[in-house]
């Protein structure tokens, strides 16, 4: 049975990221290293014991519609109904509200190990995450008493309704309705589609978040406001009571994630008997004002889609590793000292091409987690400091802000790199669907494209993050990481080989980019800027990916850790030059080729 | 509907392979444009009125199996008989058992529109050219007489039967037994899995070509024999005759190719009642010589699995343009002059990144193309030579050697790569099956593995073709390459932009990357070598690809040639910096994480 990375996980949560140090400065009063260790330790047992063995199966069966309702696949309610007993939906809830309120680290920590085990389960409780969020932050305080606890526990599940027909990325088209009613509360009407866990059997209500206009709200996205809208209404005890009128119209027969009832929602289509049409919503924030809150929700779960890709990328990689040290085809010279005897074959790890596949792999997906999981750090930070040092927390707020579309892109396209990888690995039996390999492709293809596709992610990060406070939150970020590299050529350890001249190349490659973008957006070159903006996130993450592990390298000082930080260093980390090119070179010909061959008509 | 992109592919044969150049030499004396087009049009008809339809019914359905039989999609009959009926299987075929003759890189233009149309119907037709080609370079005239006029029209299929569990990219370790009979006939014992097309109800017969031992036959490689095992023995009229002793026991559950059955076939388990076990075969070529007959039928089915990708990748690239062009999302500022009226958005091929993913797409499409016609031609010039000028005809079929697992691993690389950006251009689209987008991920995931891993053609690439004469067969090409550059800085043609330089730049990373690999293999250090044959390759397929669509874009010299070319040049060939870092200085990193990441009990 496939067990999570908890030690490379530990590792990057503690000495890369910076947990114990930020333990140590007081940032977290109620957080110990031995709850730490306690907490992985006990998700990944859950994860590898109850989770994973469900995860083929919910990919099998799928989740099933029939006439409104969706019945998930064999076992997944009693799975939810353990994972909510097990205190796991409440980790990182509210502490008022039942919650356990630790870091947004530990929960990434967490979340890996879930995605780990099966990501299409996973999916389900981050919305719910999401909309705790969104009421606890901006929710009237009838609206909390109603539903945090219910939503923090678990006992109900929540959803993020953003998408329509023709409002996918750009939300300004969104057209679904909310009239305002006497009572105060509102009633929606509309059609959202790929709306994730839109209807299921785990809970015996939905919470449905759900972005609307109202009549008179100005066009575009300072028009919308958000609602909570439930499935069930809930009756004077807090118990589900009457239904309301929004149902699911059908779910998507998808590339992957079967499990996950991705739903078209129709909202206000009179579908209660003896009840005027329209779905009971109430307003969460203020009118027109919508997407502030709705963007409160998406930091969090950016990085939380980031961690699925790197959940999937760590999956992959154990996989594939396992299987490369089983199947036996040839005959190699290293790790296989029998393999001269006449007729023995040696495990394909030994092969040296498996094995730059397999460290390809590993060092994507460690560079992938370091990032994100020093995104999460930064949150925890900004969060702790908010009240004894605001303008520190305003740095480490920024530093998130900065940290979160490169969590989420790079991760969600290493995952996909990986999970590609790995079926290659497996040869012919990595594209026979039994040996699960597949499978993990199939579950990270959506994860470069929900919760704002790579691109805009990439567009985020050149066009809002780089500039914060006139590029400080970025020199700031690159100054810490040349204290790393200082420390790197200091400790002079020959283990590091030519890690230190290909860091220092790739922060150099990065800190030109980085300078030309913002040059550009200064100039308002905005279209030249957002030509390289895809290649400029991917520099990014390399580079500081790579510098990362150098970190990790240092403070444990491992062989294996040095040795792999080496490899990403030496092999994978060069590719910074060519994407500094395509940041700073490539645009006129992008233009010139744009022009050419996709003008109208043509 | 989708058409194959005709345009493109008569460009690329004509004035990027040289086929116009070749028919002037006279080495085609049966060819002329006008056929060539009149048969490039034929097949795109056909392609696309009649093969692509069926499609997506072939993925839905996929291939049944019951009780040892396979039945085909819907409508897949119907489509292979006028699949024959047009002549088309039969279009490489011998003149003399009914073929046409037509050139190989005829055949690689028209594979690849019905590899962009269905490429699991393709891949049946392609196993029974390598069984033609096999029966013709090596079986008996009695072999020749009665199987190959049915083969060549397509009235009975062929397969290849290497795989057994224990043996897949390691063909020493196979164990299939053959045993003599005193009519010269054999009898054929043992599992074989992963059979394309191993059973199916398109055709009355089957003509499998299965590898197997004799029982004095040596150890290892030399051991093998290759023999022909019809399904049905023919009987004295040569029509099917009674049932030979070879059976599918099962077809595989894939991730995609899923109307093309993938077969677990059993020789010799007595399943024909009233005879003794042991399936019927007959030798073809010599005895223990069969890996040699069998290379002969490889090297053309690598060449055609690397069709398969660049269909595959045109198909992918023809889809996202298309959904890009009409799909409106937010505001452009280019190809989109009425962007800034309120409220109306812009197709989204208007925005940069969208437009950066399109020409990267048709780039990687437009360069495996090149190399794939390249490497088809010099087959046809090797063959043309043969009896004029053996020297010649050397020369060329080394060419051919060399570019084959270029163009295999580089074509079916991008096509993995470019099916997965078509996703990520349909965003949520892309996710879900009735888009198509994701089928032809699916379908695309299979040819990095099968006939070859891109592994292994990366290994003969670098351990057995860049050797050939002492490495004059690459020097040759290189110096071919350099007159394109050479004419391309004569001609000074300004809309080229960098492209010369950025060419330049990456034709010196190819020399100095192959004249490092040749050192090694001199010194025998193969495992250094090893470690940088993948990367080596890809570099190989940019730089020369790269080269070859300037060539292409100075010989037409229509503006959209030109700005792609200089896209591919200015944004994609920078990465063979990073490629011959790896391949120069990646080895030593690899080799020290290798031994600490993956040694024994850890």
């Amino acid at each position: 049975m496939s067990q999570p990375p908890v030690k490379d996980i530990a590792f990057t949560l503690r000495t890369i990221a910076g947990l114990d140090g930020a333990m140590k400065d007081g940032l977290f009063p109620d957080l110990s290293p031995d709850l730490v260790e306690a907490v992985l330790e006990e998700a990944a047992r859950f994860a590898a014991e109850r989770m994973a063995p469900l995860d083929r199966i919910g990919d099998e069966e799928g989740a099933r519609f029939d006439n409104g309702a969706v019945t998930m696949p064999a076992g997944w309610r009693e799975l939810y109904r353990d994972w909510i007993a097990g205190g796991w939906n409440a980790l990182s809830g509210p502490a008022e509200y039942g919650g356990q309120a630790l870091p947004t680290a530990l929960a990434a920590a967490v979340a890996e190990m879930w995605n780990h085990a099966s990501m299409p389960f996973a999916l389900g409780p981050l919305l719910t995450v999401g909309a705790v969020e969104a009421v606890e932050k901006h929710g009237s305080d009838e609206l909390k008493r109603v539903y945090l606890e219910k939503l923090v526990s678990g006992e109900w599940m929540g959803t993020m309704n953003l998408t329509e027909p023709q409002a996918g990325s750009d939300l300004s088209a969104l057209r679904a309705k909310a009239e305002r009613r006497d009572d105060g509360s509102y009633k929606i009407f509309g059609q959202k589609i790929y709306i994730t866990y839109g209807e299921h059997d785990l809970t015996d209500n939905i919470v449905h978040l759900v972005l609307a206009r109202l009549p008179d709200a100005p066009a575009g996205v300072k028009g919308i406001s958000l609602f909570l809208v439930p499935k069930f209404l809930p009756d004077d005890s807090g118990a589900p009571g009457r239904r309301n009128d929004v149902v699911c119209h059908s779910i998507e027969h998808k590339l992957g994630i079967h499990a996950s009832p991705t739903c078209t929602m129709l909202f206000g289509e009179g579908t209660v008997e003896g009840e005027e049409p329209g779905a009971v919503g109430f307003l969460v924030g203020e009118e027109n004002r919508g997407l502030a809150c709705m963007f409160t929700m998406m930091n969090n779960a950016r990085l939380m889609v980031g961690m699925e890709g790197v959940g999937l990328a760590d999956a992959a990689y154990d996989k594939a590793l396992a299987y490369a040290k089983e199947r036996r085809q040839g005959r190699a010279t290293r790790l296989a000292p029998d393999a001269e005897k006449a007729g023995s074959m040696s495990p394909i790890v030994g092969h040296p091409d498996i094995a730059r596949t397999l460290l390809t792999m590993k060092g994507l997906t460690d560079a992938a987690r370091a990032i994100a999981y020093n995104c999460a750090i930064a949150t925890d930070r900004a969060r702790a400091c908010a009240l004894i040092d605001p303008a520190k927390a305003g740095l480490w707020q920024e530093r998130a802000n900065l940290l979160t579309p490169v969590a989420k892109a790079f991760a969600t396209d290493v995952a996909c790199e990986v999970a590609s990888l790995g079926i290659q690995v497996h040869g012919g039996m990595g594209f026979v669907e039994e040996t699960g390999a597949a499978r993990l492709l199939r579950n990270a293809r959506i994860t470069p494209i929900y919760e704002g596709t790579n691109g805009i992610q990439a567009i985020d990060l050149v066009t809002r993050k780089i500039g914060q406070s006139g590029g400080e939150a970025v020199s700031g970020l690159f100054a810490e990481l040349s204290t790393t590299l200082a420390e790197l050529s200091r400790r002079n350890v020959p283990e590091f080989g030519e890690t230190g001249a290909c860091l220092e190349a790739g922060m150099a490659d990065l800190r030109a980019a980085t300078d030309h973008l913002l040059d550009l957006l200064r100039s308002k070159e905005t279209d030249t800027a957002l030509a390289g903006a895809t290649p400029y996130l991917r520099l990014f993450a390399l580079a500081a990916g790579g510098v990362w592990l150098a970190r990790g390298a240092l403070g444990e000082a491992a062989d294996d850790r040095i040795a792999l930080c080496r490899f990403v260093a030496e092999n994978l980390v060069p590719e910074t030059g060519a994407l500094r090119h395509r940041v700073m070179s490539g645009a006129a010909s992008l233009a010139a080729a744009h022009d050419l061959l996709f003008k109208e008509g043509s």
